[in-house]
């Protein structure tokens, strides 16, 4: 493979490598950026507008604008986001959960979340079923951790929860032929038929608050624009079952560690867990991939670069709440005024404050597990 | 379509048609037939041999010798088979049941029954699916009447019971490629995704007994030869998994009363439903294709032809218990002694006999129907 392939940007729903171009994301998957004009709606059910939209982590959408008309109307909409779970949870999963709570709270709405134990132990050879299925438990906890409300908040669990979803997965797999499908996920003759079918899983929850409710209300599905595929084929699908189109807001991908940003559950040195220890997360950190000069007495004189830093990209998604400090360090940088040390030393600091009281919450929140699961 | 295209032999787990050549099926499917031999050995379990076995009516098979071979030893084995919910009940379903219950009654084994309301919803777009659930209940009733034992039945309904067989489900097609199960069922591009899922879900009833039990014997399936590549696929991964490999025993289609034999779900004419009154019983009887002449002075000289006859055939699967009188009927149709009018006055006799018994088991059987259901 040679270097331009290395650098290749590939973003399937299950795989992200080589450098992420947003702006050509939004082209080639058709979708909308969230603009200025949006924005402004956002902020003015909300209040101030969010750290993530503030700083465009959040940066394109499918039918926001149409969501919101609604609302307006008086049709709520609900939420809808999920997690793979194939190992522990890292604070880059936390960043959109965090985003999704923020809606859950101005707006009032009910989230969905799907643990898709069922889609990580078809995509891996190497993983076993009850082992996903453990990780869901145990990932259900950081989610519960940052605060969602109990009575507003159904996590589903894909083979445990099969009972709820298999009609409306029916229905759905009835109406995408395997063309479609391998045209929007590169399936192969390799693939297997489980995997060929789960996305008519993914689609449930979309769905799914109108077999529970009655409601006919869209979804917003907060979530990182790989899983766009999904969404792009429960769209075509939604109206002829009699519902509204999905809606999405799409993030960015909290860079990792690693030499360009690279993050990988297969490198955990890469990633911060959230049941890391102090100890470790300071190891990762001092370890990690800095836009640094290599020597001290060149990077006063020239300078760094924050933008390919692996360590700033820590404080502008989740560490530094202040634009202003936030600016600050980015200057600071720029200008050589401070070293890679600083912001080493610095970091830890507050992922490990913030991480101390995220643990105990996570602990309390193994009382509560069953509060959360999908009410029926 | 040319005639001979229309005559070509067509046996797929969705279509048969054509005339049906069982010796090359044999040949094609790579199965067995049924040797004195074999025939012999279950005699010596079940003393008599079924009208079905010395009438040929099962004619092939999978791995039966084997699964008698652990049966001497003490490995018992379960039974299994199912039904494609699209529908009522006919006759012709009836068949293969009354001799799965022989072989409930003889070897005291357990039958696990699958209804497949999700199958028949996913291959015909024009099929509801709360209709495909409501026919599984309904069918189920027939089955019941006949006298299975409601300890030893277990009557599986796909979507109602999918939380029990979804872990199997994903094990089993998380082992099978696109490929592998084009190759197999000739799937398409315009093939829907659940169909495509969908031979894993049929593969759940050979496994399930381990899960409900914690017994590993295998499976044997009494099934028209048509469903064989659903065995053959479960066959390949069934010891990767850690089960037996499924054994089956293959019956020939009990025709239908149409020319050449031709039974169709669209022209109701050509089968006998289990809930048909006599007088319409009558009817269908008095229009079958038999293997009569043009006239009846013609055939008082030359006779007529029982083995195109759909009547005949008839009697052979159900009607004539005793073997000395099918032959004495036989003969006496080839030599011109009877008219087809007398085999079609006897038969709606006989039809509405066992059918007067039927429906009133049948009705009584809606307030057992649970204790039918799979026990968990």
């Amino acid at each position: 493979m040679s270097s331009e392939d290395k650098d290749e940007m590939v973003v399937t729903p299950w795989e992200v490598r080589g450098k992420v171009d947003y702006e050509r994301l939004i082209r080639e998957f058709g979708t909308q950026p969230l603009t200025e004009e949006l924005l402004k709606r956002l902020e003015s059910f909300t209040g101030e507008l969010h750290l993530q939209l503030r700083r465009e982590l959040f940066f394109s959408h499918r039918d926001l604008d149409t969501v919101l008309d609604l609302y307006e109307k008086g049709t709520k909409f609900v939420l809808y986001t999920g997690r793979g779970p194939s190992g522990p949870v890292h604070i880059g999963h936390l960043v959109p959960w965090i985003f999704t709570k923020h809606l859950q709270d101005h707006f009032d709405t009910r989230l969905y979340f799907q643990m898709t134990d069922d889609e990580k132990f078809l995509i891996d050879d190497e993983n076993k079923l009850e082992d996903m299925t453990r990780y869901g438990f145990e990932n259900a906890l950081d989610l519960i951790a940052l605060g969602f409300k109990p009575e507003n908040t159904f996590i589903i669990y894909d083979v445990q929860d099969i009972d709820l979803l298999y009609d409306i997965a029916l229905e759905v797999a009835k109406r995408i032929t395997y063309s479609t499908a391998r045209a929007t996920f590169g399936f192969q003759d390799s693939t297997n038929l489980g995997w060929v079918f789960w996305p008519a899983v993914q689609a449930v929850p979309c769905f799914i608050h109108k077999k529970l409710t009655g409601e006919n209300v869209p979804a917003l599905i907060p979530a990182a624009i790989d899983q766009d595929p999904y969404w792009r084929i429960t769209r075509d699908i939604a109206q002829k079952l009699g519902y509204h189109k999905p809606a999405q807001i799409h993030n960015r991908f909290l860079p990792g560690l690693g030499i360009g940003g690279k993050m990988s559950a297969s490198e955990p040195e890469t990633c911060i867990f959230t049941t890391d220890t102090p100890e470790v997360v300071k190891r990762k950190v001092w370890n990690a991939f800095t836009g640094g000069k290599g020597t001290a007495t060149e990077q006063r004189k020239t300078g760094a670069d924050p933008t390919i830093c692996t360590i700033f990209q820590y404080f502008l998604y989740l560490f530094e709440q202040d634009d202003k400090k936030l600016a600050e360090r980015e200057k600071r940088c720029r200008s050589g005024e401070i070293l890679c040390g600083e912001c080493k030393k610095e970091l830890p600091e507050r992922i490990n404050t913030f991480l101390a009281e995220h643990q105990k919450k996570r602990e309390k929140a193994r009382d509560t597990l069953e509060k959360f699961h999908i009410k029926r």
